[in-house]
């Protein structure tokens, strides 16, 4: 019996999974925890208005099947939200609620054929390449480079008259480069040129820091070719409640929202109520305010502590809660420094190379931690670094 | 610029939605109340033990991101659930965590690829056409026959050598039906002969009156070619919660799990503990008790009140919680008659052919709802199916 289908053979794991694996037995196997900067989780739970709707809506009887794109009440809220943030109002018909992960895989589906190509940034958020590798369509890696601050750049998107999708994400994991304006408008410039889709994942949008957000949506108020992909899960640290959103042209939104129908039916109602409350209480827009100051802290204490190891450098990121320090002054690859950080210096760090070929060289750490973490583990990793060019 | 993927093109919108936001909408309107037997989800909310069990884990930080495939503690209650079900204990790898829904639209894309052929009853789940068709595979319906109690026939599967996936479904929905041992070994006889895998929907095998349910699974413990399909939603009426699971040959769960992944990451790790609830409480237990008695009193009423109505006749069904009664004797249409009992008696039917061609002929009732419902509902329709021959 011939086992898989063509695109289950083009399945790949994403190695970050295995890896986070390995970093759990061996918190197992010898009872020693690990410093953890290898997740893009937050420490800090969800706030607690945003737990308290969702026990609330539960037990009022929010536990049976609603609409397929999302309820009414959380797209209104999701289109007050983009006029508050962007300064416009998407339709309802433009909004469908959906976990953001599965965005990509839904606006893939719908908008490229086998063969065709989809352009990402590398190194970048890895189920770009995932999403891609199971559909049997063309990845086009877009390298991003240290000298730009990783900021993604119109001319460096590979020549490819079968373009039909070109992602970019900004603030962007794992690199936390903010795109300028400009930078923006020649993404969108490029999308028109090549007549193609531009979907920006705006995951991070909330978490900059002295940077301002841009959003290519201002150029055509996603009706014609950009489509958002936005999240609940970084900014509300609700990683585990799998709850985001996509605004574009409502026939893409149509068409996503026809496939998430087919393969998910609906999000649950209580979930998508605690979203509501997410974007629109003032208490937890408190907890957003005091959590972004604290990652501009953490931020500016990591940068400086890493900084001070051998081998390391590490640029100044102006979002999102990730740095991506250059390593190459160690000699080590990615995985021997996440390695030898691992069991040396019990840290979890990801290598650059899980995000791409041009990941190589960097490593990627989250500071969405405690301050005394990131002293802590920065002077193991210290210590482990000078041990070692002894 | 060309708009959609081939795939996209492919997506069905399924009838049953549009027809149920026409309800939602005539209530709206008219501000009357329709007796509502047209949805698959029953009338009472999830049992409190779950809904407890899912507010005090998210309290407890069950928040974040946890294994794509399901947690191991669901995992290990799956497990002793099959055993305590089916009388064999599938290793943790041969379990995938993930809604129903989606487990039918993995299995096919890791499966089947465009052009080969998938095997499906009609009339049966619409979500099985609706995946087939955004996948680019063959869809090959098997009629079901009301002579047979609706019981799929191995002889009655159209012959395909290109056939990878039959899809089965006991107790069945639409009908009701429930396969008989002897239908059920033929039926797996069928895919060994093709060669093909055995997709079994056992969402409502804990819904049976008298007839015992019996799974393919007895015949190769699901580590050949059986696939287990199952779902929290209509026992334990989680409908709104999308949680289910799959058991299948590890390397095909291995597969499903990495699509899901890619397509998901995960699923909340408090709506997955609510999940273990439901499998271990004894008042949860107690409660599915309860309705499935009730539902036997439901069913037996409803069967005899139909056959009293002018041009309506109704088989017994032997399980799940929906009647499909031949309305062929009204000269009416399956839409004609939903139509008129939405607008002529306040009733919400479904007309069968939502659910297939074969369907044409018959309509859907859930009988998931009160008793005085289903008084009401069939005086009304007798009322106006009186009316219309007199």
């Amino acid at each position: 019996m011939r086992k898989f289908s063509r695109d289950a053979q083009g399945l790949v794991g994403q190695p970050m999974f295995n890896f986070l694996a390995e970093i759990k037995a061996l918190e197992l196997a010898t009872g020693k925890p690990v410093l953890h900067f290898e997740i893009g989780d937050p420490l800090w739970d969800t706030p607690l208005p945003v737990i308290n709707q969702a026990a609330g809506s539960m037990l009022r009887g929010r536990t049976h099947y609603v609409q397929s794109t999302g309820t009414p009440e959380l797209k209104e809220a999701v289109c007050r939200e983009t006029e508050k943030r962007l300064g416009f109002t998407p339709t309802p018909d433009q909004v469908l609620i959906a976990p953001a992960n599965s965005i990509i895989y839904l606006a893939i589906r719908c908008l490229v054929d086998r063969g065709e190509a989809v352009c990402y940034p590398d190194p970048g958020f890895p189920t770009y390449r995932a999403a891609v590798a199971c559909t049997g369509v063309r990845g086009l890696p877009v390298p991003l480079y240290e000298k730009n601050d990783f900021a993604m750049q119109a001319k460096d998107i590979p020549h490819d008259r079968h373009t039909r999708l070109i992602i970019i994400n900004s603030p962007q994991n794992p690199t936390g480069a903010v795109l300028i304006r400009a930078d923006v408008w020649h993404l969108y410039e490029e999308a028109t040129r090549r007549d193609c889709y531009l979907l920006s994942d705006e995951t991070y949008s909330r978490l900059t820091y002295g940077a301002s957000h841009d959003s290519p949506s201002c150029h055509d108020l996603c009706r014609e070719r950009v489509i958002i992909l936005n999240s609940f899960s970084k900014t509300y640290s609700m990683t585990g409640w799998r709850l985001g959103y996509a605004i574009g042209p409502a026939e893409v939104i149509a068409k996503m929202g026809l496939l998430f129908q087919t393969i998910c039916s609906c999000l649950p109602a209580f979930i998508q109520d605690a979203g509501i409350t997410a974007l629109t209480s003032h208490d937890v827009e408190e907890w957003v305010g005091n959590i972004t100051h604290d990652l501009r802290f953490a931020r500016d204490q990591m940068v400086a502590l890493l900084n001070t190891l051998p081998g390391v450098s590490c640029r100044m990121p102006a979002g999102a809660f990730y740095v991506f320090p250059n390593i190459q002054g160690t000699h080590l690859t990615g995985k021997e420094f996440a390695q030898l950080m691992l069991h040396e210096a019990g840290v979890g760090v990801l290598p650059g190379s899980d995000f791409g070929e041009r990941g190589e060289g960097y490593v990627r750490l989250s500071y969405a931690v405690r301050p005394e973490t990131i002293t802590e583990a920065c002077e193991a990793m210290r210590r482990v670094l000078l041990a070692r060019s002894l």
